[in-house]
């Protein structure tokens, strides 16, 4: 008897046909019966939107391998809910092109696929490659090969995802569990006038500056080792309990 | 000498012209000098998107009322880094038709704007109507005012927003400050032909169920509570360091 491989579902924010999620996916083969359900084109910074007032389309494009027109939100909930032929044992997004770091998650389309994954109870990570030119994925893919086989073996704790960096360098010095950054934000806004004459606007990027100290997400990524940051959904802020309930309104 | 306002900023992700950001924005008049800067058209569920790939558009439509052809968390980065005078002294996000509890805040553009406003150090609340047919936003509208007169006195805890939630009952029982529930999620995906015999899929809704305890807002606000949930961006879940720590990949 041939024992069943557990699923395992790949998505990502760059597109089906990224560099990232392609070198993924052929590495994950290794470990489990991969399905690729990704997004037909880019969706940076479409954060966790679901696609509620329109219709959604599926593009089988090889086997096991599908485009939908939607985000990855959109594409973990259809492939779970619809495609794929039984519930996964992980979620993987990415490789993404480019680092999730800090705050900048509540942005992140990589990390909404692991959010979604989570909320409908798979285990689940984002890997992401720190760099805005390097498109050698090799690092990030083997360690994620790692940490599926970890995962499918040991599980996470419960309501709990991870969100991997993995800095472009040569030589990784290993990998730290890390706590959540924060930027110290300089959004730009560009200001232009269009061929007609009518004014637009731009969103800026950001410097990448942090505050937040030594055992944070950006500290160990810009010191060389794999960030893996533990996430959960609970965004309470149970410190201020004390504070706020002696407040009268 | 006349003392100078502050400013409130107003957004929303239902759109400029919805009832509840209308009815708002004329009562926190009695309190600040209030901007609406809100997305032209409904944007709901779009999460903390950030419009980068393309520019965006604003639209004067009166004195101290901008239209955006982006989603709130571009309302509010535009309006903060391009519109408004000065820095605001508070953001309000709302009144959103519909509740926005638990889990679902990742999905929500409503709570999007407030976070964006946290994420540039504005205090900030979010402010939502639970009912999916009701439109008088009257106490949710009068319970913000006061709100909003308490944070600009008293400030808000460091890098944290609130998330309220008014019932649309007749007679609301007080507030509680509440920490964020979950729900059970049953997505259900809709599959369809259109009308050249191509399949679509539509997400479907959810259940009102949750799980989670007495503390929560799902809890209070079902038992007739104004529920507020202080939020913080930090979602690292520090109770698994121990446990991941332990871990060899």
């Amino acid at each position: 008897m041939v024992m069943d491989k557990p699923i395992i579902l790949v998505s990502n924010d760059d597109g089906v046909n990224s560099k990232g999620i392609l070198a993924l996916a052929r590495s994950l083969r290794r470990v489990g019966d991969v399905y690729v359900v990704a997004p037909e084109r880019e969706r940076s910074a479409v954060s966790h939107s679901l696609t509620l007032h329109k219709p959604l389309r599926v593009e089988k494009l090889g086997r096991k391998m599908y485009a939908v027109s939607g985000t990855p939100t959109d594409c973990i909930n259809i492939a779970i809910n619809s495609i794929l032929p039984k519930r996964p044992a992980l979620v993987v997004s990415g490789v993404n092109k480019g680092a999730n770091l800090g705050d900048d998650i509540t942005y992140s389309g990589t990390v909404s696929a692991a959010i979604e994954g989570t909320l409908l109870y798979v285990p689940s990570f984002a890997v992401s490659l720190v760099s805005k030119v390097s498109l050698d994925f090799s690092t990030a893919v083997k360690f994620s090969v790692k940490l599926a086989r970890y995962i499918l073996k040991n599980g996470l704790p419960k309501d709990t995802l991870l969100n991997v960096n993995v800095p472009s360098k040569e030589k990784i010095k290993g990998y730290k569990i890390t706590r959540q950054g924060k930027r110290v934000y300089g959004d730009a806004i560009v200001e232009k006038i269009d061929p007609r004459g009518k004014k637009y606007y731009w969103i800026g990027g950001n410097e990448l500056s942090w505050e937040g100290g030594k055992d944070t997400d950006f500290y160990f990524v810009s010191r060389g080792y794999i960030s893996i940051t533990p996430l959960h959904l609970d965004m309470t802020n149970y410190d201020s309990f004390e504070e706020l309930r002696k407040i009268k309104i």
